[in-house]
């Protein structure tokens, strides 16, 4: 079990979350165990350096860990009260502000990397851990991944395309449900970007085969990272050149046409997907202000 | 070796090259050796389907080959005179109109994809080939991969930003030079998406690191698939908010401010990096435009 050691504070104001930091006392003895996987994070940027408490000091680093302690014995270390591991990071991670959600994806992407890429995919052999986390190396020495520049040793990112397809009458847009979604939601149609295809060909492509939608013009709008584990969700605006919907089942339960300007997260009984700072959300947004 | 099955054709009108496809009798024998890797690419999409020569038969599958022949005992196989495979794939990809660049990026990168990921990157066992090409199994029935959905099991797709940058005065754009590049080219910025970041917050962090310049509003322009081995091209335009240059010396050898209005590939003695469908290119020329 790697889980990531930013642990979350969730007793703030109403509905606020913010990410807890554990000082270096409180871990060290982590790092004596084989299991241990430390990254780093990065140095603090301070906004206004002369102005620090700290005088001259230099801002802080931030590392991520990654252990099999037992959860509970993590906490103990913590010098915050309420403080808590995510249950459903999904639902968490929405509750954090950008900068904070970015920190927790950079830590949640890279080690879910080194726990699921700890052998070489060229050989087979172990590989150890390099530049601070970022790097896998191979400890076969006559391995091919010992040549030239590969991305077997880089961290894993893959893109995503979440997309709203706006009607050819331009007041409608389609939303879909996948079966495992809560009774009701919708959200947006999403896939991954396949190998060889620009991102706007991976937007038609998704969204005629999970809706049997062909779309035109297709615009770039905003992106997020979505550590589960690695996507980069990059959000469209797609223009149908078709209406009817023929949803393959295997993917969508139901798709439809909603009226464009949702007003807000409910729309009759049809709910849409309760992402607050998503991409989804975003380009929601974005329509709605057009 | 793994090598893309699709040949080129560079006898055309000058300039113009195409690729060559093999017919199933001419490599069908391929099959019968194990180092042999078989991916599909898609069926042909019919433009104007009723006025086929071919009335009502289906429009044909294409598929590329891995293999480890010879590739003048390949070259036999074709039936086109002038047929080779690229020296230079950088090139000779770039001679291709954008429909066959994108046919050989999927081929490219999914060939590379098995190459290079032929072992379980969880456990370190052998992986079997599944579904057309775009999935590979671990054959570890106890593996951790059999459980649930994982990137360790599909191809690859690598993001990266490529920025031509502003100046603050709006007349000027910053480009740089690799020391391996051809003496007196430059293009602009461009480098990997990390773990954790947007497109635009990696804009921001290639060029600081690359170039010392400091970056504010940021615009994606277009993308483009690089099979280079996996990579997706997204490329920006990016407003400076500082101009003094002081390059990273690893990564960059020689960076400046050119004039905004680049009338053509040649500026003086200086070149620019001579990408004629890249998404480089298509930056210089959208802002050009405006
Ligand atoms: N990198 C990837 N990570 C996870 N699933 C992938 C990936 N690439 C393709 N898939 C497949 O894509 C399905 C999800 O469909 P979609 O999000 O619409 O592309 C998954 O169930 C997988 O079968
Ligand atoms: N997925 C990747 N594939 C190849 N190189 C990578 C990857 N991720 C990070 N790198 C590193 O990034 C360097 C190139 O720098 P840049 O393109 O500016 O990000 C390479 O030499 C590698 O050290
Ligand atoms: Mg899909
Ligand atoms: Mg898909
Ligand atoms: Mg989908
Ligand atoms: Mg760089
Ligand atoms: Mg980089
Ligand atoms: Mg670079
Ligand atoms: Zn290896
Ligand atoms: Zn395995």
């Amino acid at each position: 079990k790697v889980e990531c050691n930013l642990g979350l504070n969730q007793k703030l104001k109403a509905g606020e979350t913010k990410l807890c930091r554990f000082r270096y006392d409180a871990v060290k003895d982590l790092f004596q165990k084989p299991a241990t996987v430390l990254i780093f994070l990065g140095v603090e940027k301070r906004k206004n350096p002369s102005s620090s408490s700290d005088g001259v000091r230099e801002p802080p680093a931030w590392f991520a860990i990654g252990t099999d302690e037992d959860t509970v014995e993590l906490l103990k270390r913590s010098r915050e009260k309420n403080c808590c591991f995510p249950k459903s990071p999904h639902r968490d991670l929405l509750k954090l502000n950008e900068e904070e959600a970015g920190v927790m994806a950079q830590a949640r992407s890279v080690l879910a990397w080194h726990s699921r890429y700890s052998f070489c995919p060229t050989c087979g052999s172990s590989t150890s851990l390099e530049e601070a986390g970022y790097k896998r190396k191979c400890l076969n020495s006559e391995c091919r991944s010992q040549q030239g520049v590969h991305n077997t040793c880089y961290p894993r990112v893959d893109p995503v395309v979440i997309m709203l397809v706006i009607h050819p009458d331009g007041n409608q847009c389609l939303l879909g449900r996948k079966k495992m979604f809560p009774a009701g939601f919708f959200s947006c149609l999403a896939g991954f970007v396949e190998p060889g295809e620009s991102l706007e060909e991976a937007v038609r492509r998704e969204v005629e085969e999970e809706s049997g939608v062909k779309v035109g013009p297709v615009h770039y709008v905003s992106c997020q990272p979505w550590p589960m584990p690695s996507s980069l969700m990059m959000g469209c605006l797609a223009v149908a050149v078709s209406t009817d919907i023929r949803v393959d089942e295997s993917e969508i339960e139901e798709a439809h046409w909603f009226p464009r300007h949702l007003s807000s997260l409910t729309l009759g009984k049809k709910n849409f997907y309760p992402f607050s700072q998503t991409t989804n959300q975003l380009i929601i947004r974005h329509i709605n202000q057009q």
